[in-house]
Parts: C-alpha cells; sequence; structure tokens
C-alpha cells in the first residue's frame, strides 16, 4: 500500500509516519520505481504500536526506540518484552523524590504478603506505591495504608482480565499494542467505574442503613 | 490554639489558613482580646478536609465553597453530600468534548448491567467512562471494551473496601476528607498495584507455560 493507505488504516497522518520513519521507530516502505514506495501489513501493526505508545501512554520516543529494540531481539521472551514496555510507561509518573525507605519497605511488604515473587525489588512501580503510601502517612490516614492490602487483592483480578485479552493476541507488536492501550485507557475506565462503584455503594451503606454511622455516636447532621 | 498551632497540626501553613478564611472556607478563629485569635477542634477538622479536596484533589476553590455549604445543610444526608464531593472531583477530569452518543449509552448499559441502580445518567463519570470507550473504539481495539463488564466488578470490590474505610469515622468533615482522600491517592495505589500484579500474572501466563501464547502458531519468537 501507499502511504496514504497506511495513513488511513492506522489514523497516523503521514508527515507523522515519515517522522518516526526518521527517528528509526518504522522502517521505511519497499521502494518500487520513481517516487513510489510501498508498505505492508508490518508497517501496519507496528505503527499502530508506536501510536499507542506516544499517544495514548505518553512514552518519550528514545523510550519507545527501546521497547522496540527488545521486540526485534529474538532471544527476548514476550514477557519479558512485556516487562520492558511496562517500566517505559512508568517513565513519566515517577516521584520527583525518592520515597522513604520505611514507604518502600511497605510497599515491598504488601507485595510479599499477595506471594507476587516475580517483582523485582527495584520495580518504579514499587517507587510509584511508596510515595502514594508517604503521602497518606504526611496526611495523617495511616489506617488508609492497611487498605492497600485489600486493594492489591482487586488489582490481582483486574491483571487477570488484562492478560486474558493479551492471550486472544498472535504477534508481538499486537500483543504489545494491546498491553499499552489496555494499561492506560484501562487506568481511565477503571477509575470512572470505581467512583460510579462508590455512589451505588454509598447509597446502599448510608441511604438504606438510614444514616447509621452518623447517627449511632450523635445527631448533630 | 493559637494560628500556629493550627497550622503544626494540619500541616497547613498560616499564611494560607489565613487566605482559607478570606475565601469562607474557614470561619475565622473567636477573638480573645487584643491581637489573640483562639481555633478549636472544629477549625482543625474543617481545615483538614480543605486541605484535601484542595490539595491532594485539585478541587477549584468555588467548588470546595460548594461541597462546604452542603456539609452546614441540616437537610442534607452524608450520602448526597458525598455526591457533591465526588462531583467536584470530576471537574477537571471532564473530557472537553461530549462523547458520542453510542459510547455514552454503552457506559449506561455497562452500570445498568451491575444493577448500579443509584446512578444518575447524567453523572460526569459516565461521560468520563463513555469518552475512554470511544478512545477504544477509535484505536480500533473492540474487543476490550468487552472487558469493561469485568471491571466493573473489580470496581465494585474496591468500592466496598472504600466504603468500609468511612464507615469508622463519625463527623461529617471526617467522612468527606477520607473520601476525598482515598478516591484520589487510591487511584494512585490502584494503578500502582495493577500494574505490578500485571508483571506477576504475566510472569505466570508466558513463563511457566512456555510462551503458549506465541508458539501455539508460529515459534517467530
Amino acid at each position: 500500500m501507499r502511504i496514504g493507505e497506511l495513513s488511513a488504516r492506522t489514523g497516523v497522518p503521514a508527515a507523522t509516519i515519515k517522522y518516526y520513519v526518521r527517528e528509526g521507530l518504522l522502517s521505511g516502505g519497499e521502494r518500487r520505481g520513481h517516487n513510489r514506495v510501498e508498505y505492508g501489513e508490518a508497517h501496519v501493526r507496528r505503527l499502530r504500536l508506536v501510536r499507542a505508545m506516544v499517544e495514548v501512554g505518553s512514552v518519550p520516543i528514545a523510550k519507545v526506540r527501546e521497547v522496540l529494540a527488545e521486540i526485534e531481539e529474538p532471544d527476548r521472551d514476550i514477557d519479558s518484552t512485556l516487562g520492558v514496555a511496562s517500566r517505559a510507561l512508568a517513565q513519566h509518573r515517577l516521584p520527583a523524590e525518592e520515597p522513604r525507605a520505611q514507604d518502600l519497605d511497605l510497599a515491598r511488604e504488601i507485595v510479599r504478603r499477595r506471594g507476587w515473587d516475580a517483582i523485582h525489588p527495584g520495580h518504579p512501580y514499587l517507587r510509584i506505591l511508596a510515595d502514594a503510601i508517604g503521602r497518606l502517612r504526611e496526611l495523617d490516614l495511616v489506617d488508609m495504608v492497611d487498605m492497600t492490602g485489600e486493594y492489591a487483592r482487586a488489582a490481582e483480578i483486574v491483571a487477570e482480565f488484562d492478560l486474558a485479552l493479551l492471550s486472544t493476541r498472535r504477534e508481538r507488536d499486537e500483543i504489545l499494542e494491546a498491553m499499552v492501550v489496555g494499561t492506560v485507557l484501562g487506568d481511565a475506565i477503571f477509575e470512572a467505574l470505581r467512583r460510579i462503584a462508590q455512589v451505588q455503594v454509598s447509597a446502599r451503606v448510608y441511604q438504606r442503613g438510614q444514616q447509621k454511622p452518623l447517627e449511632s455516636e450523635d445527631d448533630s447532621s
């Protein structure tokens, strides 16, 4: 196909496609005579993956290049490539300051308690988790830290869905595209659903229970 | 207590406390003679709530004022006050464009299928959900939309934890503070845990299964 069709099929403007080729994120098409360059299905897949990382995941171009190099590595299994992609997605979310050792220990303890033995103790999301725990501590809401263990259980349920979605895909580029989009848009979807579910559960707890939590000690409401 | 102690106990600088008083977010202290103003425990609670909304939830001052007015309303039950706070947290996340009717219908259908009957069809988080669904559709990843129903089940589990945390609190200000902080920092905590859990589940699915999903059709990895 010509660049116009590649652009139409992926939703990426032709100028952006050329930019990705110059940056080494996409191989150039096959030159067929004067002024005619052909692209194939592999370009469609690769372009969709690049778009997912750049547009949906806000991954910097240099990091995208790293993930792509990982895919090309014949000895790498898909699990380790997914790990590289996951770390690339963490880049722009890492806390500016190193979390306190106390909070990092607690983050590791939560992971250990769930039996998650595949997590490297230096994993960037452990630092992001520790940072949020530290903020709860600073706000003097330590009992909320205890809930983190319960959240981990729910997170595992969601991660099972996430991986089930990847297992329907065969090509590495497609698996990674689904992983990046599913992770990033999945966050937004889960966040919205959690808040909607709170409304529902709150109605049940506070309305049908006739404001029990407030009335049990005083009637000032 | 004097303003210095109020500041120390809440972590809010004295100048910010004075600003909140001027903006009507906090009642002034009790004047006791020349140059001496006393604050009480109610000020501590209110200030913590204001801080949670402004600093943690990024709620604009005008919206904070609305939520506080709601708390003072004697006829309002805590459930409806929580609803007002939840909508205030949605403000800066609303999509710029109105989602397509098709996506909004699907968002409502997901909520209906879970039996969540307390959700107003115009709830802002339905629009946020519809927007994310629309992005999946644009990316041509329609099968991921189907997963949203499964996410809803997990979101309900998390929302149950969230509400259990509120039920240990008695004062309306404290309930709302815990709700705002729990919702916002809870998003960050869940997001980190979900990504950590993905690493764990991916290791199980792809490593112990000897890369089954890739090897079943070809051996190109």
